[in-house]
């Protein structure tokens, strides 16, 4: 048994994490932090966790903590991140790392979309944690980078066509859609329930931080620079992201083509589900699961490709991911403690 | 007072077309028909009525009907429309027909989209009612195709543009969202709460029976044939349409530029209210009301702009439009009985 | 004109005055306060209201805008109201507190359930603000408690009964049921989208701060001091208050004697509508309206009677009751501005 | 591994209990009816599914599929149980049936509140499958009548209470709330998204069909008759009951003891979790699982207890507790198969 720390584990992410390590074979939940509510249990704070663990949520000191787990998630906000992260890594732990701060290979990119870095000298040893693009580093590695949410759907849904030359990078749309639950658990009034139900809305219209993320990840499957339209919304539903992309081709293509590609692409994916030809995801079929349900519309009117596609935010786009990252780190079953049937209806 | 006749009382948009008839200070309604519950009082059908109307629907029998009132909504489905709006034209009526069956002017275009037409002789004649952009040749008409939903947010979002050159019209994408009532009354299992709530998702994909309507009215504005993709979507709301449009820029333009174009081209309408700049519309914001709130992003990094429209789809993207329509129709003030403020939250 | 103030009117209950105001014929919003938003337009807080109203709020300094209205809503926390209250009192204004700090006649009990009251000289003249109840004394008032929410829905569902004898006081039982929108606008993480969605609960068990006002006022109308059993639990709704109410009959009665009860009870009330018999309300109908709907249900099997009541919090149990309430207090018609169709669906 | 069937797989609770048996150790699914769906793979109606299950859905007809697995969950409509499940005990199979038809004793009560009863001869020998109050029995059973939802969650609240003495039974009222789910799959205009949505009811008050099985086993709990008021509502949430139930106390008890009485009661019990003191369940926390919470409040102004229990009504209140009963048939681990964590947020 693998012993594990989640720095982090009272927001919405860190409390799927631990929803998913207390079902998991091979590891077991040794440290779980919160400034918050250091002191409490944290099935008292998360009292679904009821019977399943009575793990004491503490105060981050990174001395005391340091030895008593094998790997760390940091679940905390980018900023805090790279603060704590290299203190990990400098003990010999592995270290999967939920914030931004070590997506982007670019320090400039990254100071100029967020803010100063500070520990820039692990960035080029990162991994970007996509285990469909990227397994075979990642289980090299000793710092994973778990990828955004949004960049999740995005990156799954384009990489079949990108892979294959099938579409002009420059013409690349993302039009995307998640649930209040990537808002996260701090108290705001953005995010009240009289403010989200019944109502939809775009947000940060052109400038999301996600943007650099996306445009850096398809510039490699595209091996050239792509500078893409992002626009996020926001949706009246606790969880789920569902993207749609849209993306110009640059040669004709049938639409039994392009089912068989993905098909073929994502055949040995446990975790990517290309949606039966004709039908489109809904985020309702991956609601708690790692799943990521891609469907695709080849439009010979605009000689454009739709591609639409599904995940559940808080799992294949944070706390799963970072599970499936977890296994790969310590050699175990990669899709171990992540068998969670999507919950429908 | 004129005399008003509702066929097609008992769906969402019938009793909507009530909801703001009751409160209307120049009209009274004087027939209201429903197969289905004929025989019952609309108040007893939807309680939210009850004390403010005791009118009872009635089976459809146009020569019963048809003198009991001076124009009639037509609020039926497309094909039921047409096999009945010649009728009341005959009888010298007015008509706000609110299904498709008048709307696209070339009878090949509708009957490749939806099914064969049997009173294409109208076809020339009917005005596409979007009072903003049509609003002399509404007040001399008889039959006014009141406009889809979808098409009336993406039309008033572009338009600006589109009068003044701004963007290439073959680059127009629309990514729109649309609440729950738009799908109707109907039993049908795929809008039922549990297949409907925490989910979402895209739906007709490349094939919206609404695309040749909104490529026919933007071909008009921009002067020239125009080929969209247009992808509808389902959110867990009940009212409400976010059209988000994506549009090449021809020309450099600062976003002071673009502002005050939308504030100058709308600024004598009462129902379209352009965001504060640096803003965004909610769906929140509009709901229950005819407004038409815009927001528009011009994005110098991609040289596209992304214009973000909503509306309640009940309201301007159907039975408020419609009732402007009756008052440009009938002489009255364009904004009587549309006084709704949005309920928010 | 009369001229209107509101003291709190960045919060749900006053900007849902504001939505109220900006449509009454007889009265004009001159003074709108809000600590947090002082300086800026309260369309730009609240942009449903945009072209309504171009009020400024502005910070609370009462000898500012004593002088600028003829009546003020107050519509701030308890504690808060009465150490302002006395002040426009003073300076000649008739008040409508949205608090619950004048609703208790003895102080002793408004102490031992809130905290200590400061302006207890003004207990015995506040007159609670239930019109189909005290619609006398409120003419002649200068300061109105406006009633609670759960209070108003519980008290109007049990008058008839009350007044007539039929059931025992003690055996009162009220399971009542809130949308989200009567917990305020706070950041607050109990109240956000996440924590609500897909949720149901009870709080409070017990203890509740309406219950002495309950008792109170249906202790009045049942002769005999009262305890009742009251629960209030939170529904994932914005909007509404449905009260589910148990009460043992103390004679034998028919469901045709209730029902004409109810009816003959309530037959000059325009905000009060019996249910048709048989059936029963749903928040749904009475969304965003100034009603109550009343069902009720005579069990022989137990003897009980079930009472079911649905207001809107934000209207009848909120806002629109205390523009009811305005309309006595100066003399206008007592539903103007009051007009507005419940939004369904 | 024991092969299992399921007869009526295609509504909510049939593919739930599909959800749990791909997950069970111990079991796999091996017959899978559906009148509407059969020719279709179970995972292309639930595309939750997919990559989880093969299996193909096929009509009823029992000779063919009565001999391919060892147990037979009957997730079929009342009445329609009656006329197959002696079949399949006949062919000397076991049976979870999840209708109503054989949970109440007395066939003259079910014949009063259902329809005539044409398999009477099995009444006596079903078992009542609430496994924390009659394990024993049903380790023993062919034939268990799975609980309904809202007695489920009433039974498990009152049942310390009941076997200890502590409340009157002529007192009891149940006020119980139920997600939307529980209303089935069939299109049905009272469950569409816009019927159910930011509205709350009450419905069959007074005589749901729930009220007689409630009576049947509290009044065994109680060792006497009980009669009492059972109020259903209608909650816009997809999964979830919450019963609000009051009782009069007989003795007086203070709030310790009543909670040590229900730590104490349930302190065996995997599935039942009483709350920390002081605290009170919300469905939130059982979502997706088998648990039942239980929070419970001595209030001695009016000499009642008020207990709050909140289930997953699709798990708990059927599919989950229908598993714990097939686990006690075939003699597995009682909990294999129902691991799943609540999903929250």
């Amino acid at each position: 048994m693998y012993k594990i720390g989640i720095v982090g584990a009272s927001g919405y992410t860190g409390v799927e994490l631990a929803r998913l390590l207390v079902n998991h074979p091979d590891v077991e939940l040794t440290v779980a932090t919160s400034r918050q509510y250091a002191g409490q249990k944290l099935s008292d704070v998360y009292p679904n966790l009821r019977g399943l663990t009575d793990i004491v949520l503490e105060d981050v000191v990174i001395e005391d903590l340091v030895g008593r787990a094998d790997l760390f998630f940091t679940a905390v906000p980018h900023q805090t991140a790279m603060n704590i992260v290299p203190a990990f890594l400098e003990a010999g732990k592995k270290v999967v790392d939920l914030s931004a701060d070590f997506r982007i290979d670019d320090a400039e990119v990254y100071e100029k979309w967020y803010q100063s870095h500070i520990a820039k000298e692990y960035l080029s040893e990162a991994v970007y944690g996509l285990p469909e693009i990227n397994r075979a580093k990642i289980k090299e590695a000793r710092l994973v980078a778990n990828p955004g949410c949004y960049p999740t759907s995005i990156i799954l849904g384009l990489a079949p066509l990108l892979k294959n030359g099938l579409v002009d990078p420059a013409s690349i749309i993302a039009d995307s859609k998640s649930g209040t639950s990537g808002a996260g658990r701090s108290a705001n009034t953005a995010t009240l329930y009289c403010e989200v139900t019944d109502g939809f809305k775009a947000y940060k219209v052109g400038d999301h931080r996600h943007t650099p993320e996306i445009e850096q990840e398809i510039g490699k499957l595209a091996a050239q620079g792509v500078t893409i339209s992002f626009t996020p919304h926001l949706v009246p539903m606790i969880r789920g992201i569902l993207s749609t992309v849209y993306a110009g081709l640059v040669k004709d293509v049938s639409q039994d083509e392009v089912d068989s590609l993905y098909q073929e692409f994502y055949k040995s994916e446990r975790f990517v589900r290309p949606c039966t030809p004709g039908t489109f995801p809904s985020t309702q079929f991956v609601r708690g699961s790692n799943y990521c349900d891609i469907g695709c519309k080849v439009d010979p009117r605009t000689k454009r490709l739709v591609i639409v596609s599904a995940i559940d935010n808080l799992v294949k786009g944070a706390a799963g991911q970072a599970v499936q990252n977890m296994n790969l780190l310590l050699g175990l079953e990669e899709s171990a403690g992540l068998g969670v049937v999507p919950l429908f209806p």
